[in-house]
């Protein structure tokens, strides 16, 4: 894959959706890959195998998900990667040690911020647009500031900044929660991304429905020797320390950050954190609900995500 | 005027900027007010004479906006006022003894509201959304509590809750930016309303060359008194407490919180506490923005604020 522009085409700035040339339009259809179907690939680098898949409309700049504790190729969710490879190429991604991808997981976020980094890299991807979800959104920070050239936009959703406020270890309450069994397993992801309230479990139970959807080809669980490395990296990560949001300034990134009313994951401060402590950020709150907002508040997600990243740069927000 | 329906009609879900019947939008288009054609009108309610302005699409649930410290009919933004417009009625108020409104300004955030409910009620609206800016925030939030029944949504601007930080008086760098005398009088606005880089204040000009641009049946400036008596409203309003936040529980309506990064008026940190305690709260923080940060990112503003009034209910944001 060749490199992709600096900033998005025409088409994006007029219809993110449309396809200008019918012909052309037919061809697409008829390859178009979604979540469900695009098949798992693999790409060599840094000495290891990394598992990724790619599908959405080819201009424009691409966009690379980075994946949460615990989640793998089969967790993103398809109502939201579907709809953002329609203006773009949507780009799935496991780190290393995760899912099918080979090689140890790193024990900390700086490690898997270079392995993130490399993967893009050995796609052939120059410039693209970063949205990590909670452990996804410290890489994608980080990224950011190790890489600034390879990122144009940032989307930090569920997450907080290095040494926010309770992130050095899970709240008592929650903790279990990762380490609870479940049959099927993935009912874990109700109490950890959706609110108590009835509309929200209601939520989270069409949204397992919709990562269950993909029937073949499908991903593998996290190893508990990645659990526990990701666990210690995310200690690290969140560890309190004086001047630990200093580097915030420094990512002038055009940034969105978003989150439930109360993330008991990454408490919802430290989005209001994030916000105030980058230069150029908007934010984002959802009413009742938790650390998967996004998963709940789906269209209007998939909105300001794509008001975000059509727009030719922040200033054209300036009305 | 007749009553309105309690939920946005038809029309307003499918497209809200729509007109179903040619013949029908010709009519409309013949007969179309905007903010700056509107006529000024007055309403009789509580001995007071209140001037008001009305234009727009007369179907759905009409939203009414309440303005802000040393504001008049003359200050709200055309660029939101006539977006709204294609949608729905918008009706622009001035509260008791602020421009061409008769009577004695209240010094109490309570009475402000009693004289707004009245003069709504004076208008025979049985159900408005409030689009509350700064002080027509208080005024928003206070109808909410008291006439229940009289709101469906509501959208806070540049606000905050009873007793929020910082809110019981301004701050020594921000007060005098109040009193201070210009050439022409409006330009007070850029340091209040913009944040201090160059983009911002080039929107702020914008800005004041939108509300400049109705020439004739302006309003007028508001008075020494009226600033006085809203100043004590305003500290009254803001007067740290214990339990000070707990009216918002009570306030079941949807509400959309939005403001600027580094709001110096009402600071930013008071958005955060609304969403925080309201039941049914987004919040939307924009970057590099001050107390006008809707005046600065329009599009993005009357984006959100038309998703935000159209849908059905809160749970249909649910994905």
């Amino acid at each position: 894959m060749s490199s992709q522009p600096n900033e998005p085409s025409e088409l994006h700035r007029a219809d993110a959706g449309a396809v200008p040339d019918p012909a052309l339009a037919l061809v697409l259809d008829a390859n178009r890959l979604t979540h469900n179907t695009a098949p798992t690939r693999f790409v060599e680098a840094d000495e290891i195998r990394f598992a990724y898949r790619r599908f959405g409309f080819p201009l424009g700049t691409p966009i690379v998900l980075l994946q949460h504790f615990m989640g793998n190729l089969d967790t993103y969710d398809p109502a939201i990667t579907d709809h953002l490879a329609t203006g773009r190429e949507v780009i799935l991604t496991d780190n290393a040690g995760v899912g099918l991808s080979t090689g140890a997981a790193p024990q900390t976020v700086a490690e898997m911020a270079r392995h993130a980094a490399s993967l893009i890299d050995a796609l052939g991807l120059e410039h693209v647009d970063l949205l990590g979800f909670s452990m996804g959104g410290y890489v994608a920070q980080q990224i950011a500031v190790d890489r600034p050239e390879l990122v144009r936009r940032l989307i930090l959703v569920g997450t907080g900044p290095r040494g926010g406020e309770g992130m050095d270890q899970l709240a008592p309450d929650v903790a279990p929660l990762f380490g609870a069994v479940h049959d099927p397993q993935d009912l874990m992801w109700l109490p950890i991304f959706f609110s108590p309230s009835q509309d929200s479990q209601a939520a989270g139970r069409r949204f397992l429905q919709r990562i269950r959807a993909r029937t073949e080809d499908r991903d593998v669980p996290v190893s508990a020797t990645t659990v526990a490395a990701h666990a210690a990296a995310a200690r690290e990560w969140g560890a309190a320390a004086p001047g630990s949001f200093d580097y915030l300034s420094g990512i002038a990134h055009p940034t969105l950050v978003v989150n439930g009313s109360d993330d008991i994951v990454v408490p919802t401060i430290n989005s209001y954190i994030l916000q105030q402590n980058l230069p150029n950020a908007e934010l984002i709150l959802f009413p009742d609900s938790n650390h998967g907002s996004h998963f709940q508040f789906t269209a209007l997600f998939n909105r300001s995500v794509t008001d975000f990243v059509d727009v030719e740069s922040g200033s054209i927000l300036v009305g």
